[in-house]
């Protein structure tokens, strides 16, 4: 095979430093969760088609992954599909099994599956790879990691509230910079319903949803092109021009939404939840943003949207309330709200913003030089007995040259580095030598010992 | 949607009590790697097919999961193919990308395609999931967990030393007894020679593998049935009657094998190898078994595999030496050895021995009781400052029943709970439950945590 090897478009390899740093992402994070009392769960990474189809519109069935059916796959298709290529209608003859798109919809599963054995309200966290068969851009990638934490059960706005502190919290842990974006579906229910346009509430929102991207004018565009009238757009203008404090935009929202009902409540929680995060006082500042749609269907009440303030890579985390997400697999009324970070994102802020600490990656603390014969045999049983006290330790894994030992070792990191040959063991003493400083001393094994575990 | 939502044939959801014991085992062996210098890598989910197929045999080839290209996949399928339900020869039309099966192949392309960020010899260790569509059974499922450990670009047979050294101590912290199988596929190819059927090397390793489930006869039937001579076949009995200690058995091999240059060659790494261990007076015992083969067609020298003494369920952890595997993605010459331990027949093995300590899942130290109003914006405030000083810390997430959230803190093993309501936050004093006891306590807040924190 000439051609040198590859991953596939989208995905990526980690080196042990990357790892370290995502490592050093994950347990902030992590930490963060249950400290708060949220527990972990996992899933698999396929999932049955059924579960996953049909939940992230018709885009997202798209860019779903769909695994092969195995053994004689062809068997089950039907003739006609594959003469006339219908890819589309072929899919469900040699699919049922897709890799998981987010950890939202397995989640919703889960539940309902397990809601026997799940305390309510089920505060969970699950940290795992998602896959979409999106183009590959910079911060989008076909394979990425999603940290997700829900509550399920519970209405009470004080989750979303506890939400919030834990962005506040996990972003201060990492030092980045960001503005939480907030936002209520009701509002933008109520919004639909003042400028006449009710029937086209999934339409508003998905092309409010790209307000950020390509702005004002574009999305007019779209709302006419989906059948919006010129009078409802216009409605919709002065939404986009409200300014000021939190507090004053819920003031003039308010006056818009005159006597909506749904879009009143929206307007109510967004204030009841403002309340409760000033009263937290936390670091990080929170808007509310008309603008801020989210595409997904499923949210029903507050959206969040969190952006670093120093770097331009779209939203680092996001999330929302949904009434009713467990219902599209048999469990009616169990609302549930949860945000998602983004660690692949949360990776390429931090290191453009050379943010990760410089002690991040793991090292070993000591190496043997292998110099052979009965010298390794002791070395091994040494290496063993450094273990034994904390001590990561290698012996050097073959006789070689000193020198390409010594280049290993200074290319590792490794800190210390002993050398016991037939008259040192003999003697008793070692030679123990600072990598970094080049300093050489003539020990005992536990006067060593005792120097790498005092630095 | 009536039915019960379900996960795919073979594949199973982690609870977080399931999480948590998971974790016990995946944080007690990578620590064992950490300690012993190995570094952590981690490969995509998803592979391009042309890395993985032709790698496990035929039999692998068929078993790996197989990832339906994106967009109109049918347009690039032969009409023939389709049309005949070739599925064999449509896969390669249908589909460029397979899940990984196993972390080696992943890990020798790793190698290559980045062999020049590489510090040589490379120790790397490796914890993730991998995907195979056999038929589920006890012990085996279709996504389950690997943790790798390798080294590559040495001979030394100190590696296997080493490797023989972490089997033992991850399994000392696990608290199973195991013992360690060892072989050495220069010995089998040797008796192949010896019995006049080097052509049939890959085929008698294939059948010596089934030895333990399959039993002699059936063994020397397959070998009859793929073209061995009832003379070959005659010959290799004693191999399987050889009993003693490993030196011993080493010595009637040294017999058996004549003059076979190679087959002495494995009988002297054994023999070096075994001294190694015993110089290491290690717990885990050691066996040379001759009826070891290792199905994979990789490997060249040392083969391992650890079982667990007490409960039957195969191996728990098998690996061995290979000295081309990164050949095939064109770095020749480069020789490694690595074991994997599996995750989940382990986790099986300490479940089925109770072994799992009592006091391993995460719970919340503390529950705030949720009274509604300006109460519980005291409550979030006080949950935070418990949190900041390190106790896992929820306000129950809406106001409801005392009854209802003292079941809720009882069910999920929270420790403490405290009830603050408007006399107590007036008075400066909470009063403190103990969950385990049922004892209340007047305190005030820094008492509380005090208190909390102490026990």
């Amino acid at each position: 095979m000439a051609k040198k090897p590859s991953v596939p478009k989208g995905t990526r390899d980690f080196s042990p430093l990357q790892m370290a740093k995502r490592n050093y992402i994950f347990d902030s994070i992590q930490s963060v969760f249950i400290r708060y009392g949220y527990m972990p769960i996992e899933t698999p990474a396929m999932e049955n088609l059924t579960t996953l189809m049909g939940k992230y519109g018709e885009e997202g069935d798209k860019l779903l992954f769909k695994v092969l059916n195995s053994g004689d796959f062809l068997s089950k298709a039907d003739e006609k599909t594959l003469v006339e290529r219908d890819s589309a209608k072929a899919v469900s003859q040699l699919s049922d099994k897709g890799l998981r798109y987010d950890l939202t919809v397995p989640f919703a599963r889960y539940v309902v599956q397990h809601q026997n054995e799940i305390v309510f309200p089920f505060k969970r966290f699950q940290i795992q790879p998602v896959w979409r068969a999106d183009r590959p851009q910079r911060g989008r990638y076909r394979e990425f990691f999603q940290c997700d934490v829900d509550v399920i059960g519970s209405k009470g706005l004080y989750n979303e509230a506890e939400l919030v502190q834990i962005v506040d919290e996990v972003y201060s842990r990492l030092n980045i910079n960001v503005v939480v974006k907030l936002n209520n579906r009701k509002i933008l229910a109520g919004i639909a319903e003042v400028i006449g346009a009710k029937d086209y509430f999934t339409q508003i929102t998905v092309a409010i949803d790209k307000f950020e991207k390509i702005g004002f004018d574009k999305v007019t565009e779209e709302l006419l092109s989906v059948g919006l009238s010129a009078q409802s757009v216009e409605k919709l203008t002065p939404v986009f021009e409200l300014s000021g404090s939190n507090f004053q935009k819920l003031e003039l929202l308010k006056q818009f939404l005159g006597d909506s009902e749904i879009g009143l409540k929206g307007v109510a929680e967004v204030d009841e939840l403002i309340r409760m995060i000033d009263a937290l006082e936390l670091k990080t500042p929170v808007e509310l943003d008309l603008a801020l749609a989210r595409g997904l269907n499923y949210y029903t009440g507050a959206i969040f949207e969190i952006k670093s303030k120093d770097v331009e890579i779209g939203s680092i985390t996001g999330g929302g309330r949904y009434d009713d997400l467990t219902g599209i697999f048999g469990l009616k009324n169990v609302s549930g709200v949860g945000i998602s970070f983004g660690a692949d994102r949360i990776y390429d802020v931090m290191e453009q913003l050379n943010l990760f600490p410089d002690t991040i990656t793991t090292v070993t603390d000591l190496m043997i030089v292998n110099f052979g014969g009965e010298e390794s045999v002791y070395g091994l049983k040494l290496a063993a007995h450094c273990r034994s006290v904390g001590i990561a330790t290698e012996l050097y894994p073959e006789k070689a040259k000193m020198k390409k030992q010594m280049t290993y070792a200074d290319k590792k990191g490794v800190k210390w580095v002993v050398l016991a040959g037939v008259e040192e063991i003999e003697s008793g003493v070692l030679t123990l030598k600072n990598m970094a400083t080049g300093e050489q001393l003539t020990v005992t094994v536990e006067e060593a010992l005792e120097k790498i575990k005092s630095l």
